[in-house]
């Protein structure tokens, strides 16, 4: 396995280029050491940031990646006078994407991630509401939610939800299916009004057998029969109320929630 | 003001595709109207994003702004037949990345957000953490915490906790300076021995006022005069107990948390 060390240099936050770090995963035969260095926006900082370079050149035995957001011109040309392979977004992405617009782009530091961005309220506030409405903690205001998870305990709905509202602005309630509902065969009664905006994950046995050992080792709770018995029922119960659901065991949160969002703008195509 | 329609279009979750979308913020002289396509695999979908962006390009009297992650390269080619200024990662990004590390990039979709992420299961992990120990809810388990965010009620310690565990996962936990402490003139108890691992927050106290006063509007807690007072007798605990505290008046989560993993990660240099 090869080493490389991939900065990410910004003048701002670095979250636009950290992001693009997921796209190192693509490379899976090269052992990536990822090191952010946001707020670079000093001549001193360029050359910490270039001492730092070299070093990781020297113990690598190869050159560094280094994925950069920086808009002042006199620093963004002193970091590239270190050996390094550079993946410049202002030169790859926006000066381009300015001339298409025929507008100069903005410089300064941070404005992709301000307050001012015209969805940050928004965002925040479905933060709160989800958070706010977590694991069926209250039925007042559910009327608000734009999607309500529900699922057997532990199948991945409390940071599905918390994505979709820090990601999206997406305000996502989450409702657990509980035995009391598995003995009575249908949703919870506060729910059945609110069919048209549930969305339902599910796990293997196998897998939630796993996740629930780890908090109650040994239980009945978390044993692979109980896990297999409520998994079937609350399939049966989401198959009977007509709920498109999504299975949670291989699929991050990110996944989960591009899923939940197709299904929120165009309600007729079917999850998988 | 111009208006053009920027998609992006993905065989994936598009997250990353998405997350250029903040560069359009860079060109606040174009109204973007932002459409996502994510899990565009099948040459059927294709022609549904083509209808799209013909359409959008006719009614905005401008060719539409693609950024794309596709990896199949009959789809890319397929995609490129329509009338647009694309921007895709494939291109720019990945495959001259290749060249450097003399690896062929994998395809497949979904490859940067899989749950087969070296970091996947910790930051997981920390969302549950930060969850479990948001508003102080419990003092038990504080050692586990890599960060303790302080500061008064409604300054942005939650929103802050939650976005620190689910991008960078970081377990966060948060602890709400109240009267009790104001009278008391010194930290929480719980949180002496923990002093080296927290961080605060502070508000403007216009702001804190329109805060609380969405959700307690009138009220004495929300009052300016309170809100003041709080704000002074909290930061001066804070520098009294040597605690390095950020504004978030006018910071998104996405900025206080690139302050606070520096601190995290250079201990020695100060926050502002």
């Amino acid at each position: 396995m090869l080493n490389r060390t991939a900065f990410f240099i910004s003048d701002g936050t670095g979250i636009t280029a950290g992001a693009l770090g997921k796209l190192l995963e693509h490379f899976p035969g090269t052992n990536f050491t990822q090191v952010r260095m946001p707020f670079t926006d000093t001549l001193d900082k360029i050359k910490l940031a270039q001492d730092a370079i070299q070093q990781a050149a020297k113990e690598n035995g190869a050159r560094p990646v280094v994925i950069m957001s920086v808009g002042n011109m006199e620093l963004r040309n002193a970091i590239k006078k270190s050996n390094a392979y550079f993946i410049d977004l202002f030169n790859t992405f926006i000066d381009p994407l300015g001339v298409e617009l025929h507008q100069k782009p903005l410089t300064g530091a941070g404005i992709a991630h301000s307050v001012m961005g015209s969805k940050y309220n928004d965002r925040m506030d479905a933060v709160n509401f989800t958070l706010n409405h977590d694991d069926g903690m209250t039925n007042t205001g559910l009327e608000e939610a734009q999607v309500i998870l529900i699922g057997v305990s532990r199948c991945g709905k409390t940071p599905t939800s918390v994505y979709l509202a820090m990601q999206f602005g997406i305000k996502a309630a989450n409702y657990p299916l509980i035995p009391e509902d598995f003995e009575r065969g249908t949703l919870p009664a506060v729910l059945h009004k609110h069919t048209d905006k549930i969305f339902g994950l599910t796990i293997k046995p196998e897998r939630l057998h796993a996740v629930r050992n780890e908090r109650r080792n040994g239980s009945f709770y978390a044993s692979l029969e109980n896990c297999k018995k409520e998994i079937a029922t609350a399939e049966g119960l989401m198959r009977n109320a007509g709920i498109t659901w999504a299975d949670s065991t291989s699929r991050s949160v990110e996944e989960l929630s591009a899923i939940i969002m197709e299904k929120i703008q165009h309600p007729a195509k079917e999850a998988a």
